[in-house]
């Protein structure tokens, strides 16, 4: 990618880019836990953006999602409203209601169109949307140019740091910024367990080229962390550009679009990371890249399944460089997998090559695996396809946040 | 299925059935543990058998899976040489020709035809198989009426209890026995992970009979096992039928071959839950129903997702009646759902009907849960189509077994 042509912003929050402002409050919904924790959250652009989105998947999808994913497919948006705490899934038309309702609260406070307010909400499942403490919350809520860290704290749920990432560019004589923030993949509380992804820029640049943008990038960044195979019913990641920077705008300007959609590249990229860093329990960051594969899809599907692959996850924990698993992981992925042409490396060490066994030194390896991002590799040898997915080991930790804390 | 017509043995080991002799002896493989373990076993008819077998379906697979599968698909065979502590798994030519050495040894000490000698291997993958120790533990075996035990003991790995279940039954004055073995789906060492299930009957079947039989019944037991979604490169489920009970051929007796199913159906499915009970560091044994799916794709695909989800073990574990992990299980498992038609069961307490979630006594569920056995049951409200499946719950102890064995 062209990542040497960005700067990483110090400070990074989501109104990094010009344009963008955000609050988060407390409105007592996130109700675990010891000390009140900001649940509600706004992201507004002062003017109108274009959007792009993807979503969850799963056939069960939260009310949000359905009311988003219809705005999204508009094109223009002002903003966000988002909660914690509460993620109205399986609440039937009352949960379509409720979450036009919030966005409707949300745009009337901030003076925008409602239709142009989106709204994402992650908590329990099954549960109404505690409409009062939302209005309540709502008319608190004080979007400035300093609430990046308000709204970022608004949306997590057991992620133990704030996710913020940012990078800035020149292009043509113009600077522009690309930031977000996400919330993860520590499933946290038991009945949570959403990916949100928020990104916001001030270049100009239509919404079709930027769902476009949001599409691939999802696919080899976000949509390639697994902490472990759940599918929330309320992910979504979105990308608004307001073009408050005041170029131009990049729709048919390949270079410029090239640059803009590698920033978003590098700032996803690295928010997936955290994701799988910050996965519950998680003492490591796995990367896993296959490489040679026949297709992409065989490179994908390859690559997801050995990181989430429980027993890939108790190796990394228990620093076993244990080929047999990783082998085992490629074998029942669904990919094409030629033992013969196989070669397989745990960190730098080559533990397979094109079918045969090497001598490992087992404790050089094991030491080594201590470090906080271990990488397994296999190159298949069938193709040219690649890909790399990201994850996390699986601790006795988490299986304490999620058996331990209950509804 | 027709059980009430099955009387369930005391002391069921897998050489009750007429005509059956085994044994299980040292051999210095399974070094890990303080004390030797068997870990070489054969089982042996007086006769020739009928035979039919399913196996692993992941692309790596072992030697001794190909040399067996090939030798299955002849239909005729006298027993099977089985050790522990080393699959024989991504050796190449290597492990093909030793495997089917093993099985020369067996047969040779045995007497009978070295094509009719199977061959299954469990353990760490990609080390060869010892044998010279192989040669010598072999021509210790005395198969023998009452060496069943013994050979149970020879296949475990981290099981923590043997799994020996057997049934017989009378039909047209002649009395028939069915007895299984299995080994775990706990996965115990850290390159073990597999599941090995052994059926022997003194009932004469020929073996496309049988062959039918032990797909449809491995679809409804053994393969609806879940312990943690990887997949064995050496799994296989093989029934042997050698006709000692005297009784005449089966094969085209409609009556008679649908009481030799039932029979197997009952110890396979006996087997499966033990099993599933037997998950590495299991305290549960979690049974999903799923009913009304569309299709019976559907149906085995939700119970199967919903019986793995990471989410769902954890939830049993901490005995939470956690309604939301199922719906997301279900929502994201592939198969069609709607919400407005799926009602689902927690224990025998419905915590979701036709698109609504009830009002639970949470703390009564959560008592009830703390039963050795919890079932969820799902009816989507879509077809006739139902499937059922087992796992366990996910503790600590299951990463502690994972983690802290090394190779």
């Amino acid at each position: 990618m062209t990542d040497g042509k960005f700067e990483w912003l110090s400070a990074p929050t989501i109104t990094a880019p010009l344009g963008w402002m955000a609050d988060g409050v407390y409105a007592g919904i996130k109700t675990y836990g010891e000390e009140p924790r900001y649940d509600v959250g706004v992201l507004l652009s002062d003017r109108d953006c274009a959007v792009g989105g993807i979503f969850t998947q799963n056939r069960v999808c939260g009310a949000p999602v359905t009311v988003t994913r219809e705005r999204v497919s508009a094109g223009r948006a002002r903003g966000i409203i988002a909660n914690s705490g509460c993620s109205n899934v399986a609440m039937g038309e009352r949960g379509i209601a409720d979450a036009r309702e919030m966005a409707r609260l949300a745009a009337v406070k901030s003076g925008v169109d409602a239709p142009q307010m989106l709204v994402a909400s992650t908590g329990v499942i099954g549960r109404p949307l505690p409409m009062e403490k939302l209005d309540a919350a709502i008319a608190k809520l004080q979007p400035s140019r300093d609430g990046g860290t308000a709204f970022s704290r608004a949306i997590m749920t057991t992620d133990t740091v704030q996710k913020n990432r940012g990078v800035s560019f020149t292009y043509a004589g113009v600077k522009y910024t690309v930031a977000g923030v996400a919330k993860g993949a520590g499933m946290a509380h038991p009945n949570m367990a959403t990916v949100f992804c928020f990104l916001t820029t001030d270049a100009s640049v239509q919404s079709s080229a930027l769902q476009a943008i949001v599409k691939r990038v999802g696919d080899l960044t976000i949509n390639m962390v697994d902490v472990d195979m759940d599918t929330s019913t309320s992910d979504m990641m979105l990308a608004f550009a307001n073009g408050a920077a005041g170029g131009p705008d990049l729709t048919n300007d390949a270079e410029g679009l090239e640059l803009l959609e590698g920033a978003i590249h590098a700032v996803a990229l690295a928010l997936a990371k955290d994701l799988a860093r910050d996965g519950e329990g998680a003492k490591t960051l796995i990367e896993v890249v296959v490489e040679g594969a026949r297709t992409l899809a065989d490179a994908r599907i390859a690559a997801r399944t050995v990181v989430s692959s429980p027993l890939v996850k108790t190796m990394i924990t228990g620093r076993d460089p244990n080929l047999g698993r990783v082998l085992m992981a490629l074998g029942r992925s669904g990919a094409e997998v030629q033992l013969e042409r196989l070669s397989v490396w745990i960190g730098r060490h080559c533990a397979f090559q094109n079918g045969t066994a090497t001598a490992l030194e087992l404790k050089t390896i094991s030491q080594e695996m201590a470090a906080p991002d271990v990488q397994l590799r296999a190159h298949l040898g069938l193709g040219d396809a690649s890909a790399t997915a990201w994850g996390c080991d699986l601790t006795e930790e988490y299986v304490r946040v999620n058996a331990h804390y209950t509804t």
